[in-house]
């Protein structure tokens, strides 16, 4: 019998391969190629941020998370203030301005009723500065002991002229991060380790980029060709993606890619790529070669003032290396990268 | 402090007064009206099973749930099945045609594999079969002890070229049940008191309402005046929403509420009114008299053989009776009815 004595892991989490895997297998294998996308928009046909429908000449375009950060309180945010950035962020990465979300909370019963007030308070507020409507949702308690304290599900709506799917990648392409990587898995996996004295002043980078993303996307257009937001799985997992998902070889150079001090030391510590690490309040891009240096300018003007870009798409040039992330070492050497989700529960 | 000592009781998700309370106290008074809704849609300015925006000449319909049901195997179905179907009736209670969903998967870390895949077929057979497409989804894993098994979130998405919205109940309307009362709660009541061999071949009514409510509309339309289906919080919930979104008074003949002998003798021996438990199969509607008797007809012949008139909108004889719903009992005395949500946690 298929899946006989198995049972799903921690890793089957991690936003991994693992992850992929089983969402392939168990989900949508399962749905006929027809029923995975409708009227000329994506859906499950495309592993992107989220999905959209086409209606007369925009998209619609809809995310779905559940957050479930553990602890739910962390420097720099909480799960209320992830879940509107982590949704918002999902719209901007399909090229959609987000226009509307729905939540869906389950609390354990017995949680303090201020620090549920707190959390949705800070996420209301959040979707209230960036003019987002919230137009529904779904309260529901479980009992005592059978949902540790609070999970929040969050559906975003948005709306875009075009969208930015991220199979348009082409070689050639420079790879832009717009922050330094890693910040938010850090935070998180310091203080699930009882670690959060040892990391300065660091805090989650969660934040809506709604700010930089929404004129870039107006003033660049169709020059971005893929972006997203590197949360679990991190900055590797994206680049794997895309690699995969073009047949190209993404090169990156090691050197370039901006890590707070904090972060790196904190991570080489415990033997951890932070290439690997969550973030949640940036975005990787790949944009068209001749506007990469001035999409860097950009966003430095527009507030991101460690934008750099870390690498380009280039053609495979051996079999081996199609579909794979190379990196260029801080001593010239070139190693190939393997998407490694890290199996940290409750990361987002 | 505002909630300073107080905590989330189980009565707030009972889907009754207390959460109607709850969710208006801590989420929809922190949203400005004017980001209550969008686009001449509706959204949480009036707290009906979803929200919409409109799109041209057509509406487009959300819902949103977390499924967090328990057993999640019950007789007559399971949570993935309870998904699918309870996202599917709110779209159908807005007047919408289903025509895409996303499912938000959290599971406890060491899950059964065959049962989560046992689930999820299910789960996306029954959409398949109705032709609604899973454009996209998200699946966590929290680690053992930190959820009970697994919840399911859904994001439904609808399409109307006209909305029921529930505050169009008129007076004079007739109210109408698809079919019995309170098969899912007292299934579930009966799983969570170790009683299943006490009731019999009773099974949850939980099923999609398309192949009834879709032809309905269609043939109806302006005459449906409100719909919804009766799920946390039963019958008595429904009703006494409508009598106070629409300052009416709604009057009951308890003899003719369609309820199984199996139901009403388990309920009696506990003490529950099956008025207040939950169904995920049938619909109530506000529909105008002139139609009523035909839509009844038009149900039975459709394979609703239980649909019936249970009573109509009347004007309120004193201004007590405004807002509220009046139960005419079996040996005609006259009943205020106050809906009165069971906290029996995860119905739904």
């Amino acid at each position: 019998m298929k899946f006989k004595n198995e049972r799903v892991l921690l890793a089957h989490g991690s936003g991994g391969k693992e992850t992929w895997s089983i969402v392939e297998e168990l989900i949508v294998s399962k749905v006929p190629f027809k029923l995975r996308f409708l009227r000329d928009g994506v859906g499950l046909n495309v592993l992107d941020d989220g999905a959209a429908i086409k209606i007369g000449d925009e998209y619609l375009v809809f995310s779905v998370d559940s957050y479930t950060v553990n602890p739910i309180f962390f420097p720099g945010g909480n799960i209320g203030t992830l879940a509107a950035s982590g949704t918002i962020n999902d719209l901007l990465m399909m090229g959609a301005k987000p226009i509307a979300a729905m939540d869906s909370i389950i609390v354990e019963e017995g949680f303090p009723m201020d620090k549920l007030n707190t959390i949705i308070e800070s996420m209301v507020n959040l979707l209230i500065n960036e003019g987002i409507a919230l137009i529904g949702g779904d309260f529901k308690v479980m009992p005592k002991g059978q949902v540790d304290k609070i999970v929040i599900g969050m559906t975003g709506i948005g709306i875009a002229k075009k969208l930015i799917v991220d199979s348009n990648l082409k070689i050639g392409d420079k790879i832009i991060v717009t922050g330094p990587i890693g910040d938010h898995g850090t935070i998180i996996l310091a203080s699930q380790l009882g670690y959060l004295d040892k990391i300065g002043d660091l805090t989650s980078d969660s934040k809506p980029l709604t700010k930089v993303m929404l004129p870039l996307i107006e003033k660049y257009g169709d020059l971005i060709h893929a972006a997203r937001d590197p949360t679990r799985g991190g900055l590797s997992a994206v680049l794997s993606e895309w690699a995969k998902l073009t047949n190209t070889t993404i090169l990156i150079e090691r050197s370039s890619i901006p890590v707070r001090p904090q972060v790196e030391g904190f991570l080489d510590a415990l033997g951890i790529d932070p290439l690997h690490v969550a973030c949640e309040g940036i975005a990787v891009l790949g944009v068209a070669p001749e506007v990469a240096d001035e999409i860097v300018e950009f966003l430095k003007k527009n507030g991101e003032v460690d934008a750099c870009i870390i690498g380009e798409v280039i053609k495979p040039k051996t079999s081996i290396l199609k579909g794979k992330v190379v990196v260029r070492t801080e001593i010239g050497g070139l190693t190939i990268l393997e998407p490694q989700a890290l199996p940290i529960p409750r990361i987002c």
